[in-house]
């Protein structure tokens, strides 16, 4: 491949054959061209050194714009080239003026001439240059290495194996990223050349530089006839290629072939238009055979190619070797280009599951084990994310990092659909089944790019009584034993996170129980080799005390008892351990019974570990940074002095965000029609806020892209879930949602239209099976019309979804419908996703697709600035239909306190029952005349809400006498779950 | 693409062109083939009837051998064909019985004609054929669908995509794997042919075809020149590839070109030998050129395909479809004989990376994070593992499927080192350094396949006082940060699964406590629609207690009681919860204190996680069924009645098994130099046998190949990890290890030669740092020598690892390996793997390869049906030097009442300091003259061992003052960790 060129300046070159027999030892001998010989370049190979060590040599040229008179003046070829391709950069660099595209040159040994010239030209147009030079005698694993490096290397967008031919072996070749294959050699880039396809490849730049010559040379050059010798491999078969594109015909001869002689005598000395030697290591036979049975032979238009290892007199104005590289320097900006496109949004290209729904509907593991799920990552390429921002747990899930907002920060939004619904009958009414079947319909059935995003369910309820939370039927994330189990392992890294924190309270307080402050300050701030030094987290708790030392030794015996005591009065601990598993005797323990904990035992208590305030974190964060600073300042306790003891206090902060690192990430999955899905966090919805996570939204707005729909999910009842979204998670994110999806079920409605009491695991009363309008009627005139009012108070317009099962009649739905709308929704339409799929909430896409084209009013509820109490009456009166609050002693003790610490323009996360609009779960319906009282109030300092207590909240569920985990297995061999549901 | 072929029979062909100017409607009417029709087949395209669904139609067959009379016969290049491929295939399943090469067909519409002959070839082979049918009006979406499932399907070797032209977009071409791309459409595939790389792709089967009878035709072709007409595309490409390989010349003309007609005017008519016509869509033309200038021409031997549009007969002898059929079921043949030869052991090409240590060694994660992990994907397949065994957790760690071990079941294992090490200090002495050193030195310095199988560290030292546990300096498992975090998620699944026990446990005895017979038995066995039904898990209890019904309503009120009743004794709970926490202050605990519980108080306790006896199942299970069967019969106390109670008593044992279904492979990770490693299980080295698991090191030796090496590390001193690695592990694994290094230091050994004491925190005495040679011979004459044979009474050759630390003297080094010689050690080599990476193990690879290379003769210690006792003296005295052991009337009655359950045959597992050879942690050297008292027995049933207490074992550790979280911390922006070590 090592060419060189020599061109007749006058457009003609004469070879004059020995004689017949006679032998030729040199070939510059016998190419005489004709003409001036002033403009010539005389290159010579470059002297052989060795690099003299194991390590490739790094340099970088800057592209220092080259002299004019730099030794070498272009010919028009060159200087087009130079120009339309300096152009294209200086064009990529005033829309990106961050990038710099990169050519990597992989060299075995020193610079040789052919790599002078490829540098002059970067030097021309601008390119960076790196050469990562190996000894001449590298390896093939060497040359690997080197290339699987720069393959993953984001700053180089082309690399040029500058390699003895002997070294590019077909590892060598395929190791390199296809779309950095500049000098287009990979046999990808020769397969697409081939087939024709350059949207994608690269056209190997000596071949565009020789079809450049010729096109120069003589136009045009359709039905032209070319004769390339010694023309196999990439480079003939690509010159070929783009020959016989421009109409060429192009005849190829292996140099070596014995017909060549008889084939070139046969033929009309006319017949071939050109003559093209283009393998170097057989063009020591040329004039034996020319001289075969022709004399005089000659050729008019020709060009000869020739090694340089033999000629190596090269015409500067036509130099192939300078067009070459200009050719090559273009497909380095071509390729930064594509890279840059590639960095953009994409369009999806979804490729959807088909789904047969049977009847009937069978179980949940069934339906989610008869689809086959599209490997991650397809799903992720369809939608646009790149393969460095995927990170792969098995086939099925995939965390997404969170580069990509920094990437589409210039991408607007989707629309921003929030779905929440009417007071719940305890069995639940199918929240998570609208989301899914709502994104399945808008985006397998009305090709509206859409999301859903739903939070990490907790394993307690999947063994307990609740089964899973993948939604349902034929509205299910799949695989949904992975989604129900331990996912990519948040909520298992929540719980370590929790309970370091427990730990290192309850032992804190054992060492400064038993221990002087001075022993306490030596093992605090320990000698390292005789110098004390505080780390960096000690320094900001010093910081925090006001004590503006860094020298351990200046700190005075009351600084240093100070600092080395946080003294936490063990009855104000707020901070509970945390366990995955519906374990009920741990509500309320006694720790630190064992004689090492020499007596200092205290009452404490478990909760689930969705329960932790480390999950409401993680669903509010929207940075790395931002989750730390949470985590810092979280509160787990009140010192004796009355101070709160945060974490940061502790010195644990940072080890709480190592082990948060993964979990931030939200995780990819699919529906069953392979729709995207974010799975990623899951807050208790009464002690925190019930949301999914802030980040996994931000993430799907930008890839649905501005027609696209996110659709993400309140716990609870909208009185709580959805006024949480809005004045906390909507706060905190800044994002404003289009639509609110409301869904309500006939079942729920007749229990607020009076109907009797509906409990899990008892049998469904009749009224709730047989035609009952007028229980229908009374639940849509009182919780339904509410809930929509309460949404209307933030002003988003609500689409009524009512989640249809079997026993429901046309004639109940319609009322419903009918009723809704009466009631203010811009839309009510039945759902039937859980029998059908997407199909069955085509209406309901549709609906939410015309709701979010109408402009959205949304206003919070109350400014973040009003007194705590003000806050609470304003929920309590305005969406929850209280007359006023009551606050207990306790409450408004905990409400100064919080006051004083600086905490007062929190917003309020109520921690009330979701089985009524008031804090009776057995008032249905809307109830009135009713004053809510306060029980006490908490605070979540690190998530950033206060949190009122009306009524006891449960923490902690328990298991039932038979729980779910009875029914649930695994055959051993094919490894399929059976029993969850 | 749909060609047929008209030879002339006669091996002659005349085309008579019709006059200038006029037109020929009809190609048949102009191709007058010369010779007898007797033999032709007419062929007619198929009806185009719509397959009338949106669902692809999919039909098999079954590769019935076609009787010769079928309605063709073959010419000799379609026998010879068919025949060696049916010879192929006869030798493929002679070698794997049970596979059958398959050719999967995605065709638009019903059959046509080609491909009833491709199905009739099938049949003449044998070869099995699935068509996948989609309508005609298919979209790619559908059509890549397809695609992507046949690529996913084992069973499929072979696709041929029978598409109209326009439905070959670039997106389906390069959806199907190339490697079942039997038609050689791919981009990839083309660019192999090229280039000339025939070992992966395939060769168009019509170009073999055409190729073939070319070469029958007229031989030799070499020299003949050829003019290709419409040669565009893969097919052209491809012929032209093959012809230029025969010696061929052949000319390309787009068919449309204008050039043409002159062209081949302007040739002598002898010029070209043939002109192949291989593109339907333009050979309309053909009249047109060929009647342009040139009157009665006539080619001679040549060839001429027509679409099968226009013309539609073929020679039945020379019939190119059957031909290019028959090449396609060759290509499936070899590509399924590729396919095993990929499920077949596969030669390592590791890729390793380059160390180059730095003075002075760098803290542990500045090392880890200055090395590039390779992709574990990259890693994966350079030793030999199949894509779809991989499982990857983000870039750097992946599961691997335990279907390794059915693929390689006949690969001999290769050979199986274990790291033990001499009574250690209570600071360690560096095993996990030398297994990783050593494997650093043997696959990356002596190029012999290595593996290290490593346990996976509790997370709550690594917070607490030891820091991490991924070796250290250049000897460490990358990147570390992952290693010492949640890993995979493994210590997390056991936690939730240990953890689903304990409340299924409380729970249960809450239910038992408040509730009748009857009401139990009704949530029990609850009716569902009207019927009661006994879950499997409840059979299997009944089966247990000798009721032998399956009606629910059969039992007897005393059936009901003993079956709903486990009546397990609070006092004999022995099943603790778990945290991965150092949470001191959970070791003695008192749950159920909330009301809801109603009294049912009791104490108990939480362990570190890995102390779980899930985790002694994990490391010890063998299979996914061999641990549903462990996790099953996992006794968790007693009844009143003083009968055991088990997980499946509890009807738990399936939950379990399904959380722990990915904990189950062993996750991938790799050395600073880029070698393999196995992270699997971590179970405690006293109550527990410490090792990791069975299954890591059965997956590793059958990777490793029969020359190359496991290394694997068992826990604490040789006394305690070496004993039960063979006694426990290796007697459940049935493996047999080769070679035994014990890892001595000078530190050590300086310490049972009398040195003062050594402890965690405080400064090494004088003697430690200082040269003294006395110490170090007292300690290598007592305790090295001991534990050299220690390992000699199981018959294994020992080489023992002197660890060495810059503080050692030449002196010291010499002595210390002089004399572990002396004591019987095959070798004794000084390694310098911390500061030097596998460099500095070089001497240790060579001496282990060494001894792994004579014979070994295992034994174990004792036999396992001897009775507990004997089992338990017969380690005392013979390992441990005791004169005897002493009973405690405790011990004396578990022991009877193990016996009496049936548990007499377990072998013995330890519970003992790992401190001293006694159990007298300050008694150093060879202690002798003592007894050893065994305090309590107890047993871990679902493990299988019986563990006898010597002295008290702290299953869950403490946080120090100043724990090592309070350096631990991440840069937010660039990710990266500090702190750890």
């Amino acid at each position: 491949m090592k060419l060189s060129i020599i061109r007749s300046a006058c457009g003609s070159l004469r070879i004059h054959p020995a004689r017949p027999g006679s032998r030729v030892s040199g070939l510059s001998r016998r190419c005489q061209p004709v003409g001036p010989a002033n403009d010539r370049l005389i290159l010579r190979a470059a002297s052989a050194a060795s690099s003299g060590g194991t390590n490739p040599k790094v340099s970088v040229n800057l592209g220092k714009q080259s002299r004019k008179d730099d030794g070498f003046e272009c010919d028009s070829s060159l200087s087009e080239v130079v120009q339309s391709t300096k152009e294209a950069m200086l064009a990529l660099q005033r829309r990106h003026s961050t990038v710099k595209p990169l050519l990597a040159i992989l060299q075995a040994g020193e610079d040789d001439s052919l790599l002078e010239i490829s540098k002059k030209i970067a030097g021309r147009i601008g390119l960076n240059v790196t050469q990562i030079c190996l000894t001449k005698e590298c390896t093939e694993d060497e040359i690997v290495e080197e290339v699987l490096k720069l393959n993953d290397d984001p700053r180089v967008h082309g690399v040029h194996l500058r390699l003895p031919p002997a070294s590019l072996t077909s590892r060598v070749l395929n190791a390199l990223k296809p779309e950095k294959d500049v000098d287009g050699i990979s046999d990808l880039n020769m397969g697409r050349l081939v087939r024709g396809d350059l949207s994608k490849g690269f056209v190997p730049p000596r071949a565009s530089a020789v079809m450049d010559l010729l096109e120069k040379h003589d136009t045009p050059l359709e039905g032209k006839t070319v004769l390339l010798i010694g023309g196999e491999g990439p480079f003939g078969v690509a010159l070929q290629c783009l020959m016989e594109r421009s109409g060429l015909v192009a005849l190829k001869n292996q140099w070596s072939s014995k017909s060549l002689q008889s084939q070139v005598c046969a033929c009309d000395s006319t017949y071939f238009t050109y003559f093209l030697c283009i393998n170097p290591s057989v063009n020591h036979l040329l004039p034996v055979c020319l001289t075969g049975g022709c004399q005089q032979f000659h050729l008019s238009y020709s060009y000869c190619f020739f090694s340089d290892d033999h000629a190596i007199e090269i015409s500067s104005k036509s130099g192939l070797e300078y067009l070459t590289a200009a050719y090559r320097t273009q497909n380095v900006v071509r390729s930064c280009s594509r890279w840059l496109q590639a960095q953009q949004y994409q369009p999806w290209h979804l490729q959807c599951l088909k789904l047969q729904p049977l009847t009937p509907v069978p179980s949940d593991i069934e339906i989610s084990r008869a689809q086959t799920p599209k490997p991650v990552d397809q799903l992720a390429e369809e939608i646009g994310l790149l393969p460095e921002e995927l990170e792969a747990y098995g086939r099925s899930k995939a965390k997404v990092r969170l580069s990509l907002l920094d990437r589409l920060h210039k991408q607007p939004d989707g629309k921003y659909v929030l779905v929440a619904g009417i007071t719940p009958t305890p069995l639940g009414e199918g929240k998570s089944t609208v989301t899914i079947g709502l994104v399945q319909a808008l985006s397998a059935h009305l090709k509206l790019n859409s999301f859903a995003c739903l939070r990490q369910p907790s394993q307690g309820p999947t063994f307990g009584v609740k089964g899973g939370a993948a939604g349902g039927g034929y509205a299910q994330v799949i695989p949904m034993e992975e989604f129900n189990l331990h996912l990519t392992g948040d909520i298992h890294a929540i719980t370590a996170a929790n309970n370091l924190v427990a730990a290192a309270i309850d032992a804190r307080m054992l060492h400064e129980a038993t221990q002087s402050d001075k022993a306490l300050f030596n093992r605090l701030v320990p000698s390292v080799n005789g110098v004390r030094r505080f780390s960096p987290i000690q320094i900001s708790r010093l910081h925090r005390l006001g004590i503006n030392k860094i020298d351990p030794a200046s700190l005075t015996p009351q600084d240093v008892s100070t600092f080395v005591r946080l003294d936490l009065d063990p009855s104000k601990i707020t901070w509970q351990r945390v366990v995955d598993t519906n374990d009920r005797f741990l509500r309320k323990i006694t720790v630190g019974q064992a004689s090492t904990e020499k007596g200092q035992m205290r009452e404490t208590g478990f909760d689930i570990a969705v329960a932790s305030e480390i999950m409401a974190i993680l669903a509010l964060a929207d940075s790395l940074e931002d989750m730390r600073t949470r985590l810092a300042r979280m509160v787990v306790g009140t010192s004796r002095s009355g101070q709160p003891v945060t974490a940061e206090d502790l010195g644990v902060s940072g080890a709480l965000v190592v082990l948060m690192k993964d979990a931030i990430k939200p995780t990819l999955m699919q529906t069953l029609e392979g729709t995207p899905v974010f799975v990623h966090a899951g807050p208790f919805a009464n002690i925190a806020h019930g949301n999914s996570s802030v980040l996994a939204d931000k993430l799907a707005l930008k890839l649905v892209g501005r027609d696209g729909f996110v659709v993400t999910e309140a716990g609870f009842g909208a009185d709580i879930g959805m006024e949480k979204f809005f004045n906390i998670k909507c706060r905190t994110s800044g994002l404003r949602p289009d639509v609110v999806v409301l869904v309500a079920t006939v079942r729920a409605l007749k229990m607020h239209g009076g109907g009797s009491n509906v409990s899990a695991g008892a049998p469904l009363p009749r009224e709730y099976i047989d035609e009952n309008l007028s229980l229908v009627a009374g639940g849509c005139q009182s919780n339904l019309r509410k809930q929509i009012q309460i949404a209307h108070l933030f002003g988003v317009p609500v689409v009524v979804a009512l989640n249809v099962f079997k026993t429901d009649t046309q004639a109940e739905i319609e009322l419903v419908c009918q009723m809704a709308k009466e009631s203010g929704a811009s839309d009510a339409v039945p759902c039937h996703h859980w029998a059908q799929g997407g199909r069955g909430s085509l209406d309901l896409a549709r609906a939410v697709n015309e709701a979010a084209s109408r402009p959205s009013n949304f206003q919070f509820l109350y400014n973040i600035e009003m007194p705590i109490v003000e806050k609470i009456r304003t929920i309590a009166t305005k969406v929850y239909g209280a007359d006023d609050i009551e606050l207990s002693p306790e409450a408004v003790a905990k409400i100064d306190y919080y006051n004083q610490q600086g905490y007062g323009s929190l917003p309020i996360c109520m921690a009330k029952t979701h089985l009524s609009l008031s804090h009776m779960p057995d008032k249905k319906g809307v109830p009135t005349g009713f004053v809510l009282p306060i029980r006490d109030v908490r605070a979540s300092i690190g998530a950033g809400f206060i949190y009122p207590l009306v009524g006891t909240m449960s923490t902690m569920p328990g298991l039932p006498t038979r729980p779910c985990f009875y029914d649930i297995d695994l055959d051993p061999v094919t490894e399929e779950i059976t029993g969850l549901f």
